[in-house]
């Protein structure tokens, strides 16, 4: 019988929850799933959450729940704050845990660019609590629009720009379109909440540039039919509390969220590895590091590569890849077998705009509009973490294609205390 | 055709929300209901969304879409401020509104009997916000029992404590009784979650006092077999961030719940009118203030009595047909009507204990067991605002019930800013 070898990961998302799970069933194998957070995401659908379409926990699942079954797993909820590679150990806030095999697969955060006093005027979206902020400031713009009777001052309420014309921006704004065009309409007397001005402000010449130029098209119409207006060659030079600087053009806007840029993991700079501008850490082809063979980085961490040597891109699909691959790795190799380079199957992208439009690329087989959409719920169910949210999503979002209703338009604040506020 | 006359409600719980339904398609009537959150909340199952069964969106809707179709209602968020009687204006955040005729229904909020500072270590359970933090805290209490190697600190992460023997409280124990034997028991590899310690703490002789002395037994007996210790006669005398302190005796616990005494929203002195040791506002038999005829307090911040002088609960259904009997009032009184007493129809009260125990009490016939439990849950559900909320949350259970899974375990963070966090 072979040594217990410990293999640590950090970080519970697609990457590291894939790695875990290629481990299952090793007996002579302990895994330890570390994360700050206890519960897994399903990011694709985080906008829905900022939206009011879904609820937290529709779209997240307790990692130890979907590890329960996996005897060699534990999972401990903490913060990582060192790393000690010469010696094989992780330093976390409850203590150290000793490794052989390592993977680090903490994902990335948005970037501000320099600018992170931004942030509290513009946030972005890559956590729940994120989400449910995105979703109060929305939905109170439309409160405090109803009840002002200053005219400019609604305008500004009813004014909303996302910055960032990625899939993230584009999926947000359409669904604030959808929301005003559609959900809201009814609800307001003193308002037409379907006048909302919603603006995507993109600095490159287009919008979803990973998309074919036809394509960015295409959803460019989507947009505008739900009001979005879009302006590209258009980089926001100032935030602040009451709107956006546009180059010369001022836009008072009283919402304003962040879809423009990521930066990796500050871990990533702990493994003292060589990293990208955006800070991700460059790895081996068996995303390993240089001169730390049994050391990983995973998902939207790792400035990895595809064998044309073409940057891998930082979606969901790669780190799932990813995972899954680092999973197999360890298991091959502790049978002796050599390892082998990792390998992305691109399976095509897709974006969706607002509540029945899509635009989807498999290969060169193209395809937007409606049937896109259907294929683009299809294969997020598919993907959605465990059976209980697979299918109340479904219901959800059956309800809400025909009521056109929002499940979950709830203002929560983030204080809970009341005592002591006068 | 009559002068327009101004409805203004504070309040969009039972009381004000029944009161504007019942007021719909009064064309000569104008409806504000003025409430500083957005949505209906459905209180009696807020314990649920405590204790991870259900998100806050199952139970929650907002106002505004429940007035939806009823055109002489606006709903207007913000905070009310101060009363002016005398010229029947309402002061709020947002200006002045005149009224003809006022309805107060602010409800409740928790009382610590002088000892506001221990709210920080023991929240109650009035708003969602203290729902997801009661979440946060007891799942966060087992993720650090799981990683804590000190036989003493775990114990503390798994010792509960709920203050308080009404139905809120035995219906917390009972949910965290069931959570730890059923739920959370597979999840977990250095703890074994049903030893978890769970203490109901009352001051009085009994447990729900409000019920027979034999129902009350049964309920004791379920608690029991759910693991929940039921201490009766302990007065709580400290709460601080270790624990509690019963008397002599002192408990460590991680979690300690507030469920033990109410006090009625300050909004009910701004009257000027007398109140009573819970803050209640003296109220004549039609709910209005002496002096103001066309002033009323309805619900939790109604100091009501039966024809009989006995004091109403302050409970969902006392609220809901004193809003409803305001409507009506209004009603009848602008077509020339004279006014009727408030009477309370008493259809009987329930509690419930964990997954399949309830107790119900309706006139001479007691019910307790399995099919009280199917009873509760019809009448709930029954209850329950809103077509969408009703179904999904019947699926929550139904796939809870099922699976002894809990769908909505996230331990969720109150800041949602990552920069300068170091």
């Amino acid at each position: 019988m072979r040594a217990m070898k410990s293999v640590v990961i950090v970080g519970g998302g697609f990457a590291g929850l894939n790695a875990a799970k290629a481990l299952n069933k090793l007996a002579d194998v302990q895994v330890t799933l570390i994360d700050r957070r206890n519960h897994h995401l399903f990011q694709p659908l985080l906008y829905q959450v900022a939206m009011a379409g879904l609820s937290p926990a529709d779209i997240a699942t307790p990692i130890r729940s979907l590890l329960a079954g996996q005897q060699n797993a534990r999972v401990l909820q903490g913060e990582v704050n060192g790393l000690d590679l010469a010696n094989h150990r992780v330093q976390t806030s409850f203590g150290e845990v000793p490794f052989d095999y390592l993977i680090l697969a903490c994902g990335s955060r948005h970037s501000y660019f320099g600018h992170n006093e931004w942030e509290q005027f513009a946030p972005g979206l890559k956590t729940i609590e994120q989400a449910t902020e995105i979703r109060r400031r929305v939905l109170l713009a439309f409160e405090k629009a109803e009840r002002s009777a200053d005219k400019a001052e609604r305008k500004r309420e009813l004014t909303f720009v996302v910055v960032g014309g990625g899939p993230t921006g584009v999926e947000l704004a359409g669904a604030i379109g959808e929301m005003t065009r559609f959900t809201l309409v009814r609800d307001f007397r003193n308002i037409d909440a379907s006048l909302a001005r919603i603006i995507l402000v993109e600095a490159g010449p287009r919008i979803l540039p990973m998309f074919s130029t036809e394509q960015a098209g295409k959803a460019t119409r989507y947009l505008e039919s739900l009001g979005v207006q879009v302006w590209v060659n258009s980089a926001v030079t100032t935030v602040d509390a009451e709107g956006v600087q546009v180059g010369d053009e001022r836009i008072d806007a009283a919402t304003v969220l962040w879809a423009a840029g990521v930066e990796a993991s500050s871990l990533g700079k702990l493994t003292g590895a060589e990293t990208d501008r955006s800070g991700r850490v460059v790895v081996q082809s068996d995303l390993s590091l240089a001169g730390h063979p049994n050391v990983f980085v995973a998902g939207d961490m790792a400035a990895a590569k595809s064998e044309e040597g073409k940057p891998l891109p930082g979606t969901a699909p790669v780190a799932l890849q990813q995972g899954q691959y680092l999973g197999k790795l360890i298991r091959e190799e502790l049978r002796g077998n050599p390892r082998q380079p990792f390998h992305f199957v691109d399976k095509g992208q897709m974006a969706t705009i607002g509540r029945s439009r899509a635009i989807v690329e498999v290969g060169k087989w193209h395809l937007a509009g409606r049937f896109a959409w259907l294929l683009w719920l299809v294969v997020h169910i598919y993907y959605l973490t465990g059976f209980r949210n697979r299918l109340f999503v479904v219901m959800q979002w059956a309800w809400s294609y025909l009521t056109f209703r929002r499940g979950a338009r709830l203002i929560v604040d983030k204080e809970w205390q009341f005592h002591g506020k006068g």
